[in-house]
């Protein structure tokens, strides 16, 4: 397992680059110095349609030509915002040789060159973007997300309300158009948060809330036994490339400081990770050495790099731990499991929960976001639900509270493995005891004997969630419960959970959301097959697919496809229907009338 | 397209044989004369654990040492059942060139050597389940599913009834425990139907209905343009390996009377088919020159080869195609565009509704079940739950209750592509308009925006139908709307299906379902990686997966795998935990009454 790794794999090289098939990147400026990235789907000229705008996660790396220098970084585009702003540059903590893992000197991945000295908020002065929203401040950020989240809708106002009403949003209040306000409005309810660590100058800003589009993440990361620092930055573009909102890097195992460097000072979107699992590298693995001491010393190490959001499982209390005790899986959260031996063997308090007012003011500073961890989510069906579970989400809307008395910005992380009947009351509940702060949820899992299928399995829980109204769903790759997850791996998780969140926003009538389905199915309809692949999540597979049976240029036209074969092409015939329907409507005045008529007599046959 | 065949493809020579990884099959002998199959998944000494008893669709080629020839075709076990009925053995009709689409003597795949003189029903005898069934006789295939339904519920009885109070069936009326005579009287209400064409003897009975196990359908067949019988057959002998519960043979093209010959001999799934496809070759590809002489003689020759289930678009009625004239996507399904067309070039009714009682005739005497089909479904978001949608609905209701007054057994087909928060209307309203009779759906899609991943997106609004009722669910697989699906694109879909419909018996309440998913996550909890491949539908993958990072055998018994590595491993974590509480429990008597107290007192930390 320890396999010695080659000096050109301790730096990260390359990453996949370029526009996606048939897509452009565009640019809106809803103020000087805001440029916030669009992508567009250009249709064939037969199409008389416009281009299709799409939210679109992927960074300058799907420009046309982009310009990617990964020891350079992103362009810090933040950083002309912050002029107003109360920030200190101070001398961070120095690098210290357990923070990777006190690994040896032929093995050790160097630093990111983009590095720079960090920023920290002063106290009294509103740091995060709930401080900022609190006291009424619209921020950069803010206008940042409104105008993305609008995607085309300008163009389509006056429709807006008609489409609305369409869907079933379970009491969400998902407005007609995004404005800067509302974002404000949210943000200081408690109802959205835009991650954004004030040393993450990188950043592409995103909101995550129940009124907004519904995000994913992808998680990436090495492990103690596999993958290196460049599959690492590799799997990062690579999965927003295809969709993913915001990215947690779980690495364990060694470097993993320097993994952070480099693939935070490459990221436009949000990292988020889970503190407690490098805190357990820095003590050999053994959950009982943990000390606050160590544990904040690794906030602090964090919050300087740029994370913008920390799992913090502050809920698995020691009273919870024997709640766990007959259940079938167990704790299946590594950091609920962690801490919960800790508490059980010290018999003490969670250090978390004790010290959780100083690691408010530490996250505060910084605007790292809370996500407070569900260290006691269900690991299976017969798990779901239960007293242990629900004991810990009542904490953390306890913490909540706290967390936002302190000026933090706070979502909620959520299960698991939860079968279909019972997934709705999960999102009642954490509405409700975490005064609708957003929902972060994993799947959930709606069943456990499909291993190898697990996207699927949480694909179908997350988009039922997701409709219900939590705001970001965490993929499950079908690797989950098996192995580490590869690049291809990712981009199947991606492109499942683009779906469910799809699939969400149309249930609950999210105003642009149906625009790319009709445009699709409209490219479908017409027999545009390339206006149909890009159209889509996946361009390269729906095109690879297509070909397989039918590879030639001239059948990218064709009114037909190898399912069914040229005369049984049910959109053919349609067509033809329709052609000759509106022949026969304007030689009949209208057969639609008649049909009408015939309807209005009872129009059975059998009577 | 025309590629000239090799004379060695125009016979099947062997499909894929032999049990699946770590199963056994067993039979139960609830009389003599009906063996009911089962699979057993046996579990590793260690467990201490009985085998897990799963339904198993797929036939005697999942045996230990299976004596398969495809020339012979399979045992004829209905055919011991048939004693006491009045069935009369004829003189079939020839076969016509016609019916193999004429092809030369080159290229004619032969018939099947299996086949012998066909049955029919004399009048005024019971021939079909339902007459049986309300004449208050039970079958013996009623017999059949009764025993294979209960899996293990006999051992389970004793705790049946709080399983089944956890789940939330809307309406529906499972029974703790089935019995042959609940069976008939679900089958004489015509809530569930036994698919059994009397000349199908070598089917192995099933039920459909929303008060039995949800089950799922695979499509299969050659089109025009690619693929043979042996691929044909081989395809229907791979989807039941993997959990397919009935097959349509969707053939069009040359050949299509032979290639169901083959598959119909050696199928132990009930097989459907659309009657139309073959009626549309036989006048060369042009709806316009149907008619109802050469439809009925269609329906006699696939009845008389033993096609257990007709889908029949008798609800496509000339007053409805105008109201599709504003979709989005018109018409998408194969048999409704066909007849629409017919119907608006003729500017006359359906023969299929006008002849509707003749159909039903000729249906009932071999007891082929109808599939009323859903001609003018949605093919998108955009089109879902529209007038025409509903209209046909009515008047398949209309023909349903006109089915039952002939005999016959009856499902109804559905959608297609609708959104999720409008997939619960069409069961409410399937329901109430076909008086209960099964709801048999293609997906539902739940968005347009991901060809090559439409099993995905209508594997989430299929789970979700099979909660609220759906009784049968048509797989979709990855190549939908972009060519003909492969071997591999089968098994996905079929995969995808069964959990979908597995996800909704959990959520349902049936009593029988959580056994396996608790038998999978106790063995995942025990670090029995053996075992939890077995449990899970596809042995295969789960086992490839893991062992693409942890090939050895040692790491078969490993406490830990890729994905986290021995440290991070929360299983692990939480069993020493489990060790150590177990520990202090006994010492401090009852960590679990402390955590009680603990939170009686309020709890909190923080006030």
């Amino acid at each position: 397992m320890n396999i010695r790794q080659k000096p050109e794999t301790l730096i990260p090289q390359s990453v996949t680059c370029g526009p996606l098939a048939g897509s452009r990147k565009i640019y809106a400026e809803p103020r000087a110095n805001i440029r916030v990235p669009f992508r567009e789907i250009v249709l064939e000229p037969s199409a008389n349609e416009p281009p299709v705008r799409v939210y679109d996660a992927s960074g300058p790396y799907t420009e046309d030509a982009p310009q990617i220098d990964l020891s350079q970084g992103l362009p810090r585009l933040r950083a002309a915002w912050y002029g107003t702003r109360d920030f200190e540059s101070y001398h961070g903590r120095a690098v210290k040789p357990e923070d990777n893992g006190n690994v040896g000197e032929d093995r050790l991945v160097p630093p990111c060159p983009a590095n720079v000295a960090p920023l920290r908020g002063k106290s009294g002065k509103p740091v995060t973007q709930y401080e900022f929203a609190r006291a009424g401040i619209i921020t950069e950020e803010m206008i940042y997300v409104a105008a993305r989240e609008n995607l085309g809708r300008e163009k389509m106002l006056a429709d807006a309300e008609a489409k609305l009403a369409d869907g079933e949003s379970f009491g969400a209040d998902i407005p007609a158009f995004v404005t800067p306000e509302f974002v404000r409005a949210e943000i200081a309810r408690g109802r959205a948060i835009i991650p954004a660590n004030i040393n993450h100058p990188e950043l592409e800003p995103m909101i995550i809330g129940r009124n907004f589009l519904v995000k994913i993440n992808a998680n990436i990361g090495n492990s103690a036994v596999t993958s290196s620092v460049a599959e690492e930055v590799d799997k990062m573009v690579w999965s927003i490339r295809w969709g993913a909102d915001t990215v947690m890097d779980l690495s364990t195992g060694r470097n993993i400081h320097n993994i952070r460097d480099w693939i935070i000072r490459n990221a436009p979107v949000p990292i988020g990770t889970v503190p407690i699992y490098q805190a357990l590298e820095k003590v050999d693995g053994d959950p009982i050495k943990l000390t606050w001491e160590m544990f904040r010393d690794t906030l602090i190490e964090q919050a300087e790099q740029g994370v913008d959001y920390f799992t913090i499982h502050a809920g698995v209390r020691l009273a919870y731990v024997p709640l766990t005790a007959r259940r079938t899986t167990g704790i299946v959260s590594r950091g609920g499991s962690i801490m919960a031996r800790w508490c059980l063997s010290h018999h003490r308090e969670s250090f978390l929960y004790e010290h959780f007012d100083e690691i408010c003011d530490i996250m505060r500073a910084y605007d790292v976001s809370f996500s407070l961890g569900d260290g006691l989510r269900p690991g299976s069906i017969a798990d779901a639900n239960d007293r242990a579970q629900f004991a810990e989400l009542e904490t953390l809307g306890e913490l909540t509270k706290i967390a936002w008395d302190k000026g933090c910005q706070v979502m909620i992380e959520g299960p698991g493995h939860v079968p279909m009947h019972k997934i709705k009351v999960n999102m009642e509940k954490q509405l409700e005891e975490c005064g609708e702060a957003p929902f972060y949820t994993l799947g959930p899992l709606t069943t456990d004997i499909a291993p190898g299928y697990d996207h699927i399995t949480s694909g179908i829980g997350a988009a039922m969630i997701g409709w219900f109204g939590c705001a970001m769903l965490c993929y499950v790759t079908p690797k989950e419960h098996l192995g580490l997850p590869d690049r291809d791996d990712v981009k199947t998780g991606v492109i499942t959970y683009r779906i469910a969140a799809h699939a969400a926003d149309l249930a609950k009538g999210h105003p642009a959301a149906q625009v790319r389905d009709d445009a699709l199915s409209r490219a479908r309809f017409d027999f545009r097959w390339q206006d149909q692949f890009n159209l889509s999540l996946d361009p390269e597979t729906a095109r690879a697919f297509h070909d397989e049976t039918l590879p030639k240029e001239a059948h990218k036209v064709a009114h037909f496809c190898s399912m069914c074969g040229p005369q049984f092409c049910s959109m053919k015939i349609s067509q033809d229907l329709r052609d000759e329907a509106a022949a026969i409507d304007a030689r009949e005045k209208g057969m639609a009338d008649k049909s009408a008529e015939f309807l209005e007599k009872g129009g059975k046959l059998y009577v």
